[in-house]
């Protein structure tokens, strides 16, 4: 039995200059005991999202140096993109993998929010770690971005939990969180229109009353729409459900979905469930892949 | 650096007595430093198909023990099912795994047809390891099963490579062969008409000028009507290729796949091909696949 590990998935502002993504993911690589599992930056976002993982005290200093870095690198008042944002290191989810509960998540999401206060990032706790329900939805921890935050921080309900409440422009704020495996995925049309990419995210998306457990939105990335989703909870609402939705969405629109993209990992169960819906497979699991049988302790 | 692997994909003659199957499977897993990977038992078909892995001699050694049991245990005489049959130790093919070439693999299966001959079974070598082309395709070996190889038996050219020229009623003959991983994928159809499952294979099956690499029968099993198909080098035609020529085959025929098997393993590449294909993926790999990641070597 090897100790817990815990994933964590910081979203960072900055997705152009690779000379300052290259330093703030080196200066994480370098913490003891951390795995980078994925680097994947968005131009047209102009945000990064860092995969890392490792036991609980690696993760932990992993993102207070990633926390550090972005600060020293990155001038939020300066940054344009695409993309809604509170800060420089803009949003900073744990998630338990082999061996870790969720409370585990939530305990090192919060430990990590009072350090981070204490470099002077207003925290806000949110997902499982939230400390209200209203809280409890990233999207309304971030809505309207730093703009946004920065009017609400007023509001003796949006006082941040670790931290200074006041923004200081140049790093903003951090959402702090625990939640299950996340899979981002996006679709590309075949149409520069971003309004047809924007219709059919609030035609898929949870909040518009489509799928459960979905989020989504619409951008223009590389001059093709594209619908962007979350997918926080793959029990719900599984990637194939998911894309044919967009799919169908994307028909009755007069479009169709030219290609699609993961960011970042995703665990072997949701690829194998991709292939059991659309090869109607009647089973399906690790044990029918080759590499998972080779490389598994002999039985005992 | 681990020593190279093999596979070894025997197909046995009994799929109904549990019995005799468990004590098969037992004989060849009681073998030092052979994992069992799988035992895939066909009631209809009346066979059954076991995998395992090992290095060169933990795999000739469970091929030995597996002939010597499958001789001791099953009589070929009394043995009914829709499968064409050619022998107690029916089909014995190898596969180059990790570390491993064909010219390795061809080796490991010479060396185990001769061992095989001196026990008595009359041993011909296909495939990769084939000592003339016209006994390169395993169909071309068994064809008619083991009434039509007694009869071309007496043929010089049908002389076996290893073991007596004659057949004995009760074991048969083996055909033992080197080739690259195959996949085993079924596809049931919404018909109990076997008819239509055959002439569905006629037409995506290579040797009716259909897909490369495929080879394809038309089963009745389970009261369903079953395109019982081997994909014998996924590069020419992967997994969704195939299943969406049997779709649009039905389709023309008024039938429909219900659902699909996939009989033993798949390697992760023909997996993440699938998924890719469906999905649209500009790129999916193994480093996409979270537990690939958590569980490969750190960086140097």
């Amino acid at each position: 039995m090897t100790a817990p590990l815990f994933e964590a998935i910081p979203n960072f502002s900055e997705g152009r200059d690779r000379g300052k993504i290259s330093r703030i993911a080196d200066a994480v690589r370098a913490v003891s005991g951390v795995r980078l599992l994925g680097l994947h930056s968005d131009p047209d976002h102009n945000r990064s999202v860092l995969t890392f993982a490792g036991e609980e005290d690696a993760v932990f200093s992993g993102a207070v140096v990633l926390a550090q870095a972005c600060a020293s690198e990155l001038d939020l008042a300066s940054q344009t993109g695409e993309h809604p944002r509170i800060g420089v290191l803009d949003v900073l989810p744990f998630v338990p993998l082999e061996g870790a509960t969720m409370d585990d998540a939530v305990r090192l999401a919060r430990r990590t929010a009072e350090i981070l206060g204490s470099l002077g990032f207003p925290a806000f706790l949110y997902g499982a770690a939230a400390t209200a329900s209203y809280r409890r939805d990233l999207p309304d921890v971030r809505q309207a971005g730093y703009e946004g935050l920065a009017g609400r921080l007023q509001d003796p309900l949006w006082r941040p939990d670790y931290g200074p409440p006041a923004l200081d422009p140049r790093k903003g704020a951090v959402a702090v969180g625990a939640r299950p495996f996340l899979v981002a995925f996006n679709a590309f049309l075949d149409t520069d229109d971003v309004e047809v990419a924007r219709a059919i995210a609030r035609r898929v998306r949870e909040s518009g009353g489509g799928l459960r457990a979905v989020r989504a939105l619409g951008f223009a990335v590389g001059g093709k729409a594209q619908v962007s989703m979350n997918l926080i909870d793959l029990e719900q609402t599984p990637i194939p459900v998911a894309l044919e939705a967009v799919r169908s969405a994307a028909a009755e629109l007069g479009a169709s979905v030219e290609s699609t993209e993961l960011v970042g990992l995703a665990p072997l169960a949701a690829i194998l469930d991709t292939v059991r819906y659309y090869l109607g497979l009647r089973e399906l699991g690790p044990d029918h892949v080759l590499e998972t049988r080779l490389h598994e302790p002999p039985d005992a």
